[in-house]
């Protein structure tokens, strides 16, 4: 594993798939350097034994950490937690005390358990699916608003998750939020959930984030 | 919040969902008390204000920490790292290090984003959705024998995922295979998944585990 490229991590990514971003975002936040690797899923690319070597469960994405002798760690979660972990020592996307770590995780573990999967099953049958099956489609859409419905609750009197401090578990949320426009039932989504969609707003609005979306589209693009 | 039960902490659950399941056997594993208090889903008790005041997103579990102001939080994988940072100081079930606490995040997250989700698909299309959809159900299976397949690989050389020694990750992925009976391709999984069957063998044998299925069954029968 070299890296010839000199930037601190290479990540294993693609495009269209939002959990790569998270990572992306979170690098731009620390001012931490990276060389991204496009793995074509369309190619099977990330079933070659060159990827599940590093990622035995072939999903996107992975990085490796050239400055801690090659660590290689996969599940976007953990990555997130590992790089403000080891490299937000001064918490500006991060907290210190036990208690508050706690309940960044559980936020987080909401994010990665609740939001993700549940949008993407909803994407899954809404453009992928072989056949059309609106029950499918209708369950997933309802869950998903369930969970925004969740967010607008816990956002009710505060900007942010954690300590109403702009963190790494809200930026967590933010590429699968992106998706929310190909969703058959959330053109008016804004509308229905204000509170998400003014911090979805105030996150959107970050250099990180923007530079994660140029990156994409062109990415997109390419 | 009182705790006029004595114990420790207060555990708000079910009886035939999993992810309460992997509380109980850390609890047990680390010697710690609690009171259980079954909230009836098929009543709707998840939803009540008394309920989602302690958890917006209303699914279970929920516990709260008597011992450490009544501190509350959500989301299993978030528990169990909660209680063995804060309760298992010689890293009995859990790990010191950060580079190896980093790898037991990522195989949780696996748990939470992988396998829990997967799981909860397949059986919501096998035993809930009100139309029988072969494709859905096809879907799911197929993602579940997928996720048994990354674990045969990643246990090919070793006993447990972490280190090679038994800890609250392993744990997290009993209670979600406890179900595998339920769904119809699965009848062999052992068959095929030797390595992967070898573990939960080794897990389900452990005195914690023995006690969350007593407790669980008696729970069921009442």
């Amino acid at each position: 594993m070299s890296a010839d490229h000199g930037k601190q991590f290479t990540i294993y990514m693609h495009a269209g798939g939002p959990n790569p971003w998270k990572v992306i975002i979170v690098f731009e936040e620390l001012g931490l350097t990276y060389h991204m690797i496009f793995v074509d899923t369309s190619k099977q690319e990330h079933r070659l034994a060159s990827y599940t070597d590093k990622n035995p469960n072939g999903r996107l994405p992975t990085i490796i950490d050239h400055k801690n002798n090659d660590f290689t760690i996969w599940e976007s979660g953990a990555i997130l937690m590992y790089l403000v972990g080891k490299y937000d020592k001064e918490h500006k996307i991060s907290f210190s005390g036990f208690d508050t770590i706690a309940t960044a995780n559980q936020y987080l573990m909401f994010q990665m358990s609740g939001q993700g999967p549940y949008f993407g099953q909803a994407i899954w049958f809404t453009k992928y699916h072989a056949e059309k099956i609106p029950s499918a489609i209708a369950r997933y859409d309802a869950e998903i608003r369930r969970v925004l419905g969740v967010l607008e609750v816990i956002l009710a009197d505060k900007e942010y998750l954690v300590e109403d401090r702009v963190s790494y578990v809200d930026l967590a949320f933010v590429p699968w939020n992106w998706l929310l426009k190909w969703l058959p039932n959330s053109a008016d989504w804004e509308k229905d959930f204000p509170k998400v969609a003014e911090w979805d707003g105030r996150l959107n609005a970050r250099e990180s984030v923007k530079k994660a979306r140029e990156i994409r589209a062109d990415a997109l693009k390419a």
